[in-house]
């Protein structure tokens, strides 16, 4: 794992040595930075003081910009975003790595600020299902926070991925004493919740074809002018979200080109007629009855 | 619909009379008590006055006592559930009747004082899947009042009901000033995830032998020291919730008895081999190696 500084005028030299020896997440450490150190970097200890003190505003800063980026703290002030940097840290992850597994303890939840995060089930066999992809500013893991017994399902990288951690125990101090955290974090998880219906209702009571339109139009609404969607994940980790073999979401895709209905470019997916596709995923129009 | 009061000391010739006149959730009307009342009962105005103040407080602790039995205000404060009870109204359905659909407004949301109810969603078919049965103690409908798109599912009775409303912007109002109520909030909508995740996992990656057996060891927690489960809701029902077919969940029950899993005696089903069990929910042991 490497920790980023952003444009950091303090030399990758001292950068390394204090993330070696004092942690990444603890740039002043509590026991003060030893001779040895100064003579390593040349510098006079007043001097390392303020490089530490800088690179300290900049994490801060960082996690800041993270934070506020968060689709769920949307609405907070600055003052209530500052309240959470104390219990924030961020990590980040190769792709393909596993954030936690459902069941672990809950250490606390994350913010994703790059790459994409699938939340999943995993049979005995080994059959997966996904809950969820999270991409940049959704958040994963919060309901855990609450329940004792740990996450309720695995998370994992699908891409190279950089997270911020709110750590359990800081973020729940923060919580208690911040109502506006609190009605934010509410209006996060009735979201979630909406999420999981949505799938049950995919899962139990939609054809393939009426699942992956409703998937398009999900993924294109009102903030989605150009009706354009951009799949951040791969076809088959989609296939594997919708709950249908990859080479049935393969054929559905050429279907619904071949009748109009959207138009590959890639990993782009512009939707030609979204009518014809709400007709399609309300199961009033079958696939047949538009020659898809 | 009618209006209960338990023990009421006061006479049916009021309460009907102030139920049509008033209103059943507002005794105390601001337009005061007109001369005609008094004329048909006979009463004083002060002796009236005295009545409904008594009626108005056992309405208030009959709404009490229903908030305090319910599961997510368990571990406030009286001062705290009393905070609830401006927002608070009882209402009565009788079986099959909807409380809302999928996509209305939201009022408010509910909690079971007595009864049963489901939360389903309905393909435009009208097939149906049950997300979850709402008991006494439960609430249902939280989610919504943070959602701009009105209940993510519809609501039905499936036994006569009595349940306590709570009314969106006077809840929303005591939630804001009162972060306990807050945080209480936010652990039922952490339960209510968790719920769907497991409902996701049994549609998605269970198959119908699985579904029954984890069903019947969620409903026979570590507070059901007797491994008896007492289904509040019909076969059929049941089945809906699983996913299976009617027909296949009375042959999946006889096979578990056969086998000596459960022991069935009408609604009540005793386990008889919750480790068994367990195995055959996790899917490490199939119905075929436990003969059943």
């Amino acid at each position: 794992m490497s920790w980023e500084i952003n444009g950091s005028p303090v030399s990758i030299l001292s950068v390394s040595y204090l993330t070696i020896h004092f942690g990444a997440q603890n740039f002043i450490p509590s026991s003060g930075i030893g001779s040895r150190a100064l003579v390593w970097f040349g510098l006079t200890a007043p001097v390392l003081r303020v490089r530490i003190f800088r690179m300290e505003k900049m994490q801060r800063g960082g996690l800041y910009s993270a934070l506020r980026r968060c689709g769920f703290l949307a609405n907070l002030g600055d003052e209530d975003i500052a309240l959470l940097i104390p219990s924030a840290r961020r990590v980040q992850y190769q792709k393909n790595v596993v954030v936690f597994r459902e069941g672990d303890p809950c250490h606390g939840f994350y913010v994703v600020e790059d790459g994409a995060v699938k939340l999943y089930k995993e049979s005995t066999e080994g059959k997966e299902q996904i809950l969820h992809v999270a991409v940049p500013g959704d958040c994963f893991g919060e309901a855990a926070l609450f329940l004792s017994t740990g996450y309720p399902a695995s998370a994992a990288t699908i891409k190279d991925s950089s997270l911020v951690l709110l750590k359990r125990d800081e973020f729940l101090n923060a919580l208690r004493n911040n109502p506006k955290i609190a009605l934010a974090l509410i209006g996060s998880m009735a979201i979630w919740a909406q999420r999981l219906v949505a799938l049950i209702e995919n899962l139990a009571l939609k054809d393939s074809g009426q699942r992956l339109a409703a998937y398009l139009l999900s993924r294109c609404s009102s903030s989605c002018g150009k009706a354009v969607v951009e799949l951040e994940i791969t076809k088959q980790v989609l296939a594997a979200h919708l709950g249908i073999a990859g080479e049935t979401l393969s054929r559905l895709l050429a279907r619904f080109e071949a009748s109009g209905l959207v138009q590959l470019s890639g990993r782009k997916i512009r939707l030609l007629a979204p009518e014809r596709l709400r007709s399609v995923a309300a199961g009033s129009s079958s696939a047949e009855e538009l020659h898809v």
